[in-house]
């Protein structure tokens, strides 16, 4: 039976797709999410995304109280996601969670909403191999990102940006599209982070004022830390990307996807790219 | 029987508080709102509202299909809306709509999400005529409202910097708070549009770059510049409402609040916030 379904969503550990119209979720986008690849029944980065979580419900001032509950629901629920995905013997399915306030009072007070919302979905997801390989081209998106650095890192629900950056663009010419904040910095890409690389230098964009922490940025930071070469953590505009040697953005669902195009510069697939991408596959996030 | 129920929701014009875990308006904030005074079976406004409404999902994005669509619920919930608020034999109601993209494709691109959903719900509300009478004392709030042309005076549901906001206070003794930008120049309240007298003359913010352009913001302007008073629409930091000799806060539900303190600064409630209050009792907004 549960393998003839395509997918599972579980709300507050129990299996439904529908929330209340009242939850501040919808009303104001109060909350957060995290999207985490399970591979061969593995949660890739789970500590990772756990991490980012509980400092998000924190900044956004979640009771201690709520936390308990969400983390009480997400262990049930990530344990019936992974089981589900075993048993639907696809080798990459996608988990997301959403966490909200829940319901509470009129208005944007939330003193007293201590009941928060956790959905839990599974779903089959098939990698983009040809993507991972071959590399993609990047849209330039007019869409800025603007600047809070009491929002900025956060994977937070409020992605307007986001989706007026990603209607830019249709058609498969463009996998994905560059975004820079109001002041003209390169942040990241409208689903993914981003690193270029310049005399053997790896960059990434300075994410204090704008854009999120993703999951893999900070394991290719680590990784690459690991092995004595630190990412230059940076603002800077679009230039730096003109004379980089090699450019690739990244996600935790996607992988790495090497960039061979934006604007009027092209790239090949670099090296330095190409050993993490290695060090990915190797280390199976 | 309808007597007796304290308030109505209406998704997509059939009863109903539930709405599908999918729905970009959960996932994305990817929506809008509207709240409007419904006074002796009377939307106050409601071109306005209609307006903003339209005008946000164009700048959204939203097709011509959708937003016949989004149209055609409304026009059907606000006539139910109404008829319940009547039968609540409730002087004054809320009614809120909130309009989403619904559901789509996985991710932020939204090409093919064509069905949006429309919620419309109506409850009694007690206007605060305390609140209006004396005045109010607003609080400084710390969290800053990022600036976004592409997003500016959009009633949409992305409000998390409202959320954080309101919460760095709590008691009685604030009905308000005020939010600057990141740079420092005066915006809005957490849940009001600002207003401030100098000499005779009126001020309110500009909101090209940050807020929310309110519908009663927009009548007091144009009922202001009916009689020959321009209100200047200006960009100014913290220092312009020390100078002021009235300061008031407004929204279409609350009306309009005389600000009595702000930080170290006291107001008695003003011969012209008076006038503005005496033309939206005769106006019946």
């Amino acid at each position: 039976m549960l393998s003839r379904m395509k997918s599972l969503t579980l709300i507050n550990s129990v299996e439904s797709d529908l929330i209340s119209c009242k939850d501040r979720g919808l009303a104001y986008g109060d909350g957060l999410f995290e999207t985490i690849k399970i591979l061969k029944g593995n949660p890739c980065l789970l500590a990772y995304h756990q991490e980012r979580l509980r400092q998000g419900l924190n900044r956004l001032g979640f009771s201690q109280q709520a936390i308990t509950t969400v983390e009480a629901h997400l262990t049930a629920s990530i344990e019936a996601a992974i089981q589900f995905a075993i048993n639907l013997d696809s080798a990459c399915c996608v988990m997301k969670w959403i966490v909200t306030r829940g319901e509470g009072v009129r208005g944007y007070n939330s003193s007293g909403a201590d009941h928060p919302t956790v959905i839990v979905s599974v779903a089959p997801y098939v990698t983009d191999l040809a993507k991972q390989k071959q590399g993609v081209r990047v849209f330039d998106c007019n869409t800025p990102l603007a600047r809070n650095p009491f929002l900025s890192g956060l994977k937070h629900l409020n992605r307007l940006e986001q989706v007026l950056a990603r209607s830019e663009w249709d058609g498969e010419e463009y996998a994905e599209g560059l975004m820079l904040d109001t002041a003209g910095n390169l942040i990241e890409g409208t689903m993914s982070n981003l690193f270029w690389v310049n005399a053997g230098v790896v960059y990434t964009p300075d994410l204090s004022q704008s854009g999120i922490e993703g999951t893999l940025r900070r394991f290719i930071i680590q990784s690459l830390s690991e092995t004595g070469q630190t990412v230059q953590i940076v603002t800077l505009g679009i230039n730096a990307l003109k004379e980089a040697d090699e450019v690739f953005v990244c996600n935790s669902l996607i992988g790495v996807w090497p960039v061979v195009q934006f604007l009027d510069c092209h790239w090949d697939v670099g090296s330095i790219t190409l050993d993490i991408q290695k060090r990915l596959d190797e280390a199976e996030v």
